[in-house]
C-alpha cells in the first residue's frame, strides 16, 4: 500500500513538474483561455458535481448524528449553501481578469555596452497545496495556480472527497481544451499520498498548508521544501493613554464581532493603565453589550467592580485570565484582556505573545502611533483601523492566497504576487559576446546603467 | 552537555530576538554608525586577531601534514593572504555606503476616505548564518545583517574559531558603542548549539547554510524554521545550431575556465549535432589547449577522432561520460559534453541535470534565444555570456549574501533585498476611526487609490 502510495505520489510529481516546464513556453493569454474553459465546464458539470456534495453530505450526516463530526464542519462541506456555487465560479472570472503577475521586469542593467540583464517575475514552479474540509477551495486555489502559472497538486479533507474529485475533473476537461497540459492541476486524496509527495523536493517548490496551526507543523516537520504557512491570527487591539473612547469602542468591537473565528479577529485586548476608570469601562460595556466574554487580568476585572451602573451578571461575562489566555486563538466571542503600564510595555507584550499577524493602536498620538508601527514586530501595525482589515481584497490585490504568517517570501495578506519569484535574463548583442574575463582592474568596468523597460525585450 | 548547549543556545537565541526587536526603534543611520564602530574596532584589533589566526594556521598545517585537512582549506584560513585582510576591512565601509534596503514603500493604497495602506520593506528577523572554513565571513555577515537591520547568529568552521572567537568580540566591541545591543550579532562554537538552536523557531526566523549541497540539505531535514540554500552550481553551456565558433570558444572557456572552483563555473557542455564537425572540433580544441579534461558522450568523443591534424594525447584527455558525470559539480578543470538533436531536447537536458542556476546558450537566432531563457527553468538564464556574470556584484547590487538555488523569497544572487521583507502598516485619519462592517454591499466601497510615496507618512 506504502509503496503503491509512494510511486504513485512519484508519477503525479512528475507529471506535475512537466507540466509546468511545458507551459514555460505557452504565452500567458492560454492561461486565460484555461480559466474560462475551466469555468465552461464547472458550469456544464454543476448537476453532477452537487449531486457528489450532496454523498458527501449524507455521509457527512451521519458522522454528525453520531457525535464524530462538528455542525460547523458540516456546513463547510455544503457546496449549495447561500452563493456559494456562483461566488466561486464568479471567482474564476474575476482572477482571469486581474494583471498577469507574470513577464513583468523588476530590474534592468546594462552591465556593459551590448549586455543587457532582465529580472523577470516567473511562477514559482509546482505547488503542493494542503487544505481542508471546504470543497470549493480546490477551485479557488486551481484558478489561482493557473492564473500565476503554477502547476499545483491538491489534497483536499477526506469528508469532501466525491465534491472535490468531480470539481478536479472539471479542471482536467477544461484544461485538456487548452495548450495546458491535463496533468497541470492534479488532485491526490490520501495522507499517504501527501507524505511521499512531502518527500519529492526535485519536483515540488512550495508547499501551501492552508488549515490548522498544527497542520502546518506537522508539514514543516517532515518536509525539505519550502513551507509558506497560514498559521494562527493571535490579534490584538491596544488602547493607548490618549485613546479616544468613541474610536477604542468602534475598533474594539469590529476587530473582536465582525467574524469572529477569522484570523484578523483580535483575540487579545491591551489598556493602559491611565484609561482604567475611564475609557476601559466605556469599551467593556460594548463588548459585553455585543455578548463577548472578557478573560481579564487583576487589574482590568477589578476595575470592572464596584462601577455605577453596575455591570449585569459580572461573575459570568467576565472571567480572571490565565497566563495561556494570551496565548490562545479564541476564534468565537471571547477576549484577553491585560492593562500595561506602557506604550513600552505594550509592544514588548505584543511581541512575546501575538502571532505576528496584525496588531492595532487606538491613539491620538502621532509619536506613539509611528512607535507602534515601528515596534510592533508584526505583518500588519495598524492605526485607529480594526484588525479586520488585514485582508488581500480588502488590500486591493484583487483576491487572496492567504494570509501569510512566514516572515520570508510574502507576508500578511497574499495576492498573486505570492505565488511568484523571478529570472534573470541576460542577452549580449556584442558581436564576440562577452565574458567576465575582460572585466577587472585595468580591463573594462562594470556599467550597470538603469534601463527603463516594463518587459525583456528579447 | 547537551542541555548546557541547549540552555545556552536558548539564551543566545532569546538575546538576538530582544537586540533584534529593540533595534526596531532605532534609526537606520545609528546602523551606519554601528558598521564605522565595528570597522574601528576590527582596525585597532589587527595585530591580536592575526595573532590568532597564526594559531589557528598552526593547528591546521599539523592537519595537513597528518593528511587529515586539504592544503586548499588551510588556504581558506588564512586572513594574511594577499589583501584578504584589508578587502574584508574596505567591505564594512562599500556596504555602509550602500542604500538603505529597509523603509521603502513598494505598494501604497488609500483604501477609503483617510485610510491609507503602506507596505514597507524591513528586516526579516534572527539570521542563523552557518558557514565553513573562511573566517572573514564573519565579517562579511555581520556586515550584510547590520546594514539590513537583521540580528544575527553565527557558526563559522572549527578549524578557524580562535580567529573567529576575536572577529566576533571585535564586532560586539563596536556595536557596543552604538545604539545597538551587543548581542546584535553573536557566534556559536559547537554543532551541540546549532542543533539546538535550529529548533527555536520562536526566535530564529532565517537559516541561511553557506557551503556544500550536504550541509544544506542535512539542515533542511532538520528544522522547521525557513532556510535560504545556497546549494550546488550545476550551470552548462548550450552551443545552438546557428552558435557562431568564436562566440562560443569565448563563452565556454570564460565559463570553465576563468574560476572553475565557483559555482558560476560551467560543468556541462551541450552540442547540437549538427555542429558535431564545424564548431565542436573548435571549442573542444581551445578546452584542451586551456588544459580542460573532457567527458563525453560517444557522439561527440567519435567526433574528435580522426581530426586533422589530430588531436594530441586524446585519450588521456578526452574520457567517456557516464551518466553521473552530467549531474557532477566538478569544481574543476573538467567539463562534461553532450549532443542533443534540438533546442527542445537541449532545454529538457537542461531542466532534468542542472540545479537551476546559471544556463548560457550560444546562438545568431534571436527566437532560439528567447525560447531557451523562457524554456530554461534556472535563476539565470543568458544568451551568447559566460555563465560567470552570476554575481551580486555583476549584476549590480553592490555586495553579494550569496546565489540562492532557492526559488522563493530570492533566486539567483542575492543582494541587501534579499535579507529584507515586509509590513503592512495602516492609518486612519477618520474621526472615528475605521472598522470594517461599514463597508459592504449598499454600504461604503474600497477606493483602492494608488498613493504616490517612497517612505510612510506618519
Amino acid at each position: 500500500m506504502a509503496s503503491t502510495s509512494t510511486e504513485h505520489s512519484k508519477e503525479v510529481a512528475k507529471a506535475a513538474k512537466a507540466a509546468f516546464e511545458q507551459s514555460q513556453l505557452i504565452p500567458s493569454s492560454e492561461r486565460i483561455s484555461a480559466l474560462q474553459a475551466v469555468h465552461a465546464q464547472l458550469k456544464a458539470q454543476k448537476a453532477e458535481i452537487l449531486l457528489a456534495n450532496e454523498e458527501d453530505l449524507k455521509a457527512a450526516r451521519t458522522e454528525v448524528a453520531a457525535g464524530r463530526m462538528s455542525d460547523s464542519l458540516l456546513k463547510r462541506l455544503d457546496l449549495t449553501q447561500g452563493d456559494k456555487w456562483e461566488s466561486m465560479l464568479q471567482g474564476i472570472l474575476d482572477v482571469a481578469s486581474l494583471p498577469d503577475p507574470t513577464g513583468t521586469v523588476t530590474y534592468a542593467r546594462e552591465l556593459d555596452d551590448d549586455l543587457e540583464l532582465y529580472r523577470v517575475a516567473c511562477p514559482i514552479g509546482v505547488l503542493l497545496v494542503i487544505f481542508e474540509a471546504r470543497p470549493e477551495v480546490v477551485v479557488n486555489i486551481a484558478t489561482l495556480a493557473i492564473k500565476s502559472g503554477n502547476a499545483a497538486i491538491l489534497k483536499g479533507g477526506k469528508e469532501s472527497h466525491r465534491t472535490t474529485g468531480l470539481l478536479s475533473k472539471a479542471i482536467s476537461a477544461g484544461l485538456a481544451q487548452t495548450a495546458l497540459s491535463e496533468t497541470y492541476i492534479q488532485t491526490v486524496q490520501t495522507r499517504d499520498e501527501v507524505s511521499s509527495l512531502l518527500e519529492l523536493d526535485q519536483y515540488i517548490d512550495l508547499v501551501i498548508p492552508r488549515g490548522s496551526n498544527s497542520l502546518v507543523k506537522s508539514i514543516q516537520n517532515s518536509t525539505r521544501i519550502p513551507v509558506m504557512g497560514h498559521a494562527d491570527g493571535l490579534c490584538s487591539v491596544y488602547l493607548d493613554e490618549s485613546a479616544d473612547a468613541e474610536k477604542a469602542v468602534r475598533v474594539v468591537i469590529d476587530s473582536k464581532t465582525n467574524y469572529p473565528s477569522a484570523c484578523n479577529s483580535a483575540e487579545t485586548l491591551i489598556v493602559h493603565e491611565s484609561l482604567l476608570t475611564t475609557v476601559w469601562p466605556v469599551v467593556a460595556r460594548a463588548l459585553l453589550d455585543a455578548k463577548v466574554q472578557l478573560l481579564c487580568d487583576e487589574v482590568t476585572l477589578n476595575a470592572l467592580k464596584g462601577l455605577s451602573p453596575p455591570l449585569e451578571n459580572l461573575d459570568s461575562r467576565v472571567r480572571p485570565a490565565t497566563p495561556s489566555s494570551y496565548t490562545t486563538e479564541h476564534l468565537s466571542l471571547t477576549i484577553s484582556v491585560t492593562s500595561i503600564p506602557s506604550l513600552q510595555a505594550a509592544i514588548q507584550f505584543i511581541n512575546s505573545h501575538s502571532s505576528h499577524h496584525t496588531d492595532a493602536i487606538v491613539t491620538e498620538s502621532d509619536e506613539s502611533a509611528s512607535i507602534f508601527c515601528r515596534g510592533v514586530d508584526s505583518a500588519g501595525t495598524f492605526v485607529n483601523a480594526s484588525t479586520r482589515f488585514a485582508d488581500g481584497f480588502r488590500y486591493g490585490f484583487g483576491t487572496e492566497v492567504g494570509i501569510s504568517t512566514g516572515r520570508i517570501h510574502a507576508r500578511g495578506p497574499v495576492g498573486l504576487e505570492g505565488l511568484v519569484i523571478y529570472k534573470y535574463m541576460m542577452k549580449s548583442k556584442d558581436k564576440k559576446g562577452h565574458i567576465v574575463s575582460e572585466f577587472g582592474t585595468g580591463k573594462k568596468q562594470y556599467k550597470h546603467n538603469p534601463i527603463i523597460a516594463e518587459t525583456v525585450p528579447f
